[in-house]
């Protein structure tokens, strides 16, 4: 039982916080104090009673975890670590300015926070596979707390991290839900029906709590009985008042998003008993027994290739053995999938590390979001993997792992028409153009067995969102074993003194190309190939070289619609130079089932329209 | 009660239906003839029992419907089709062909299909949106199933349209949850337990009922309990086993997505009783209370905008404005949004015609899935709208529409940096590139008030899915109000004969071209300056024209990452022209909180680095 003077200290850090968060988004004059306000006891409870961390050194990888799904509640946050002592008042009153890393919602740019918030119901993905990576590959006793709004309970992502957990048994996870009633325009859909909460909770396998929210005794209780609890997360639904301690704006509408007046903080100063309280407070300190972990960008070296030229494989094949090999370098890279590991072939990575792989189901926005928290304070080095078409499913996460500056790897298979008769559901056609689309991403597009397991080392490797973009069908396999691959640096697949064509490919139309490269030679046309290996970066230098040394003239061939592909990757890295033209051929409706090269035909990416295409291009 | 007769004949049914799954995948040598036995009995009795059509009519509007969201399922569909006697056991054959529209998996070029589906989770949303508009705008009798797999409902898209259908209590819905225990790659989460399927229906609004999947009694009874029940959709969680039937291969692992030998037909034949009792079952006719629509493409005609030259409008507000009044126009335009409806100002229309608008609440790939649904059979011209940065989470529903070819218009708001100090998670930055990679899509970038609400009112003339993208600041009305705008037809915004270089904005940057041309002017540089209105299809006579006259340069000026925006769609489309030279400004990193015109500077899109990169290029 906390004594009553703990209670009111708790009460006490609830209103200063409070009054912070009003002051700061008063100084910004924009900003969410009513969103915050509705929490203000929850995250005082959180940090100043149940939490274990180090105030000095959030990173700490034995301290507990807290993730702000509702991130424009951002103010409260602040002013938690204020009232900590890591920030100081001047640092949360430059909220929202250009030079200050307190942002309008939360990103990593501030030590204390892992994820960036702010696209609502990602949170609790991230902090569910921090948890997992607690539980089962740190084996360590911190736990991950993550704060939602009751609004964002309607995105679909809870609920696939919410059943994620479940079957994961993560018992060192708490939810904490606050239902505030109001959302952005209008009520809520479940207003302060917090037994239907409580009910989608626990039917999704959570232990649910009811509470009041504001009530600190009643925190406490829940986070002491979430902390008893085995075998299964927590779920804590706390009806909260949007506005809480505001008076004349808590519980009313049209309060969303937008600075309160300044004096109402005054009656909030009235209601603090200690005026001297800041500081008195003990923060627990973190158990010290989560292992060090040192995951150096470069470490990780895996066996070489072990084709001969010629042999067929398809590049998700050669994923999958790379992955596998790279599992053998470093323990901590894990891989995830979302039940199509027999298709992605990272079912190789299970089959000699079952403990390195964790299988997400069918819930690609979870299966993006765990990673991301699994790849958090550099724990372990994540490959997710499903069909590239299913990538798309996560494109908010991905967008938002970008913002996170996340350490993630994405692994799509089955790319393009050339997979065939399934048709055009499961054809990924889009996603250079998503993946492109990411800000600091790296896109690989490797055509051959030799140059996927190189493309997958160096993902490993490297920093940042990374693409690898594979295919279903089988191809020859054109590079040694040994061939050295970088990072924006292309290959040329064939070249003659003879040139006056430059053909680009990559994946099944690297082999059009080649193809159609034969077929030209014999009605005297000779064509210079690159094989570009990354989209982005592209070889500029190197396409440029080319380009001009054949006269000019370049097309690009590709398996995926025109916007955002290889075609306007080249015509971007060219697009300065006076004399290099482009024509590109790409998927440009909608296709449809068939045989592989049936469709390449039909589509316009084949051999044969290769060959035409150059004929017409003058 | 049925006759004992009527169950034989719907178990004969649903055996002919297997047999036919079995022989179409069996010629085609791929597909998923376990999933489909699973759900036979499921399709017999809803096609012969349970659902009022006409099978020669499918797209009667007083029809009730059927969604199958576990798509890779199709052979049973088609093969109830064929049972039906609307496909010949031909054109059942002809499945996967590269001339059929038997396709892999289900998309609307069959005259039965509304909506592709294969990408899993997705159905119920669309399913959703066609109840609400059978309840709610048809005010018809028709009712809407919805067939789902067990796997796909660790999909959180499948609780977005869960919670939607039961807030506003569609008892015309009816999801069927097909469990036959087996994933792809393994075990689905939850196995057959059945119980954990009901509390989750419930636990989000749902009548559940627990049936044999398997037993056509029990189903019969079930689909008489869902109609009669009021108030709240009904979910019926069909306890089966994939491979239903076929020996040796039910319930088993390792037999998804692949053909089964041709000879486990003969048990199944074995155990039908008539062997003459194709075509004998009788299929109910549809009451034929569903009004008559026709929303001819070009009919919408929009009260003129009304503004004067110099007004300070942001793009999103005239947005708000222009549906309203195409509301006023036509009864069958609907707004759906997400809890920002006040921020993109679809509350407009709320306000005037609020039979018009669905709320969706904050679940934005159930609101684009929700759109598409009531979207189907020209019932409804649906605009959505959230943050623009909000529709990537749909990204795999509007990949999924561009199959369905739906009729879609989606209004993103709160583009690019100029938002300002609410900070990346809500800037949109690669919107133009996902919206441009969706097939036949039409993208419009509009940069003022008219030409807002011109493109509002042409979208909703367009077929397809059409994208307008406004902004958050207020800028000045530039054009007249009787200004004709077309698509892909861009507007010089200032020229003269000394022009010798060429820029090119829309929206903010648009502005600062205007702003930066008039610095450049005193330096002695002459701008020539195009709005494109539409970024797809972009206006490439008009920008060939204009880079010519100008002796080559353009420079492209947009609040967008660099991939698959203006910059590379301009590049694109100038790229097989010798002498037409591209660079382009762009935000090139992740942005931050702050002061939208610092921002603008920051991230190299102000009029200060228009002028700079002018100078630099030569």
């Amino acid at each position: 039982m906390a004594s009553a003077e703990h209670i009111q200290a708790l009460n006490d850090a609830a209103n200063r916080m409070r009054i912070s968060a009003i002051q700061m988004t008063c100084t910004a004059n924009s900003g969410h104090p009513t969103s915050s306000c509705s929490a203000a006891e929850i995250l005082a409870t959180l940090f100043f009673d149940e939490m274990r961390y180090d105030k000095d050194c959030p990173k700490d990888p034995s301290a507990d975890r807290f993730v702000l799904s509702k991130g424009h509640a951002c103010p409260i946050l602040y002013a938690a670590w204020e009232e900590a002592g890591h920030l100081s008042h001047d640092q949360v009153q430059s909220l929202r300015k250009i030079d200050s890393d307190v942002e309008g919602h939360p990103t990593p740019r501030l030590d204390f926070i892992d994820v960036a918030t702010g696209s609502l119901g990602q949170g609790l993905s991230c902090a569910a596979g921090m948890a997992y990576v607690g539980k089962y590959i740190d084996k360590a006793s911190y736990r991950v707390y993550c704060l939602l709004g009751d609004g964002e309970s309607a995105e679909g992502s809870v609920w696939e991290a919410a059943g994620f957990s479940s079957y994961y048994k993560l018992d060192n996870l708490v939810a904490i839900v606050d239902v505030n009633r109001l959302g952005q325009s209008q009520p809520t859909m479940l207003g302060h029906n917090t037994d239907a909460y409580a009910k989608r909770f626990e039917a999704f396998g959570f232990s649910a709590i009811v509470v009041d929210g504001n009530d600190v005794s009643q925190l406490l209780k829940a986070f002491h009985n979430a902390r008893e609890t085995k075998g299964k997360p927590t779920a804590i639904i706390a009806k909260t008042f949007k506005g809480k301690g505001i008076e004349n704006i808590e519980d009313k509408e049209n309060w969303h998003g937008k600075p309160v007046p300044l004096e109402t903080i005054k009656a909030i100063e009235a209601r603090i008993k200690d005026k001297t309280g800041k500081g008195k407070l003990v923060i627990k300190k973190p158990i010290n027994d989560a292992p060090a972990v040192d995951l150096r960008v470069g470490s990780i070296k895996m066996e070489p290739p072990n084709y001969k030229k010629g042999d067929s494989v398809a590049t998700r094949a050669a994923y999958g053995t790379a992955l596998a090999k790279i599992g053998d370098a470093c323990p901590r890279v894990i891989g995830l999938d979302g039940d199509t590991k027999n298709s992605t072939y990272s079912e190789k990575l299970l089959k000699k590390h079952p403990e390195q792989f964790i299988e997400c189901f069918i819930a690609e926005q979870n299966l993006v979001g765990v990673a991301i928290g699994a790849g958090c304070r550099g724990r372990t080095i994540p490959f997710t993997s499903t069909f590239a078409a299913f990538f798309t499913r996560a494109t908010d996460q991905l967008r938002m792992g970008a913002i996170s500056f996340a350490n993630l790897k994405c692994a799509g298979s089955h790319a393009g028409v050339s997979i065939g008769e399934d048709g055009p559901s499961q054809m990924a056609l889009e996603d250079l153009a998503i993946f492109r689309a990411i800000p600091s991403s790296t896109v690989f597009y490797p055509s051959d067995g030799v140059s996927t397991e190189r493309a997958t080392e160096l993902a490993a490797n490297t920093p940042g969102i990374v693409f690898i973009r594979t295919g279903r069908p089988a191809n020859p396999v054109i590079y040694d074993n040994n061939e050295d691959f970088q990072i924006g640096k292309g290959k040329v697949v064939r070249e003659s003194d003879n040139d006056n064509i430059l053909l680009i490919g990559a994946g099944v139309t690297l082999f059009e190309c080649i193809k159609a490269a034969d077929a030209l030679a014999a009605d005297g046309v000779h064509a210079c190939i690159i094989d570009p290996f990354t989209i982005k970066p592209i070889d500029k230098e190197l396409i440029v070289k080319h380009a001009k040394r054949v006269g000019g003239r370049i097309l690009t061939v590709e398996d995926h619609y025109p916007a955002g592909g290889i075609g306007e990757a080249v015509s971007a890295a060219v697009a300065d130079e006076a004399g290099v033209r482009v024509r590109s051929l790409c998927v440009t409706g909608v296709p449809r089932s068939g045989p592989p090269s049936a469709l390449l035909d039909m589509f316009g990416i084949s051999a044969k329209k290769i060959v035409a295409e150059v004929h017409k291009f003058n």
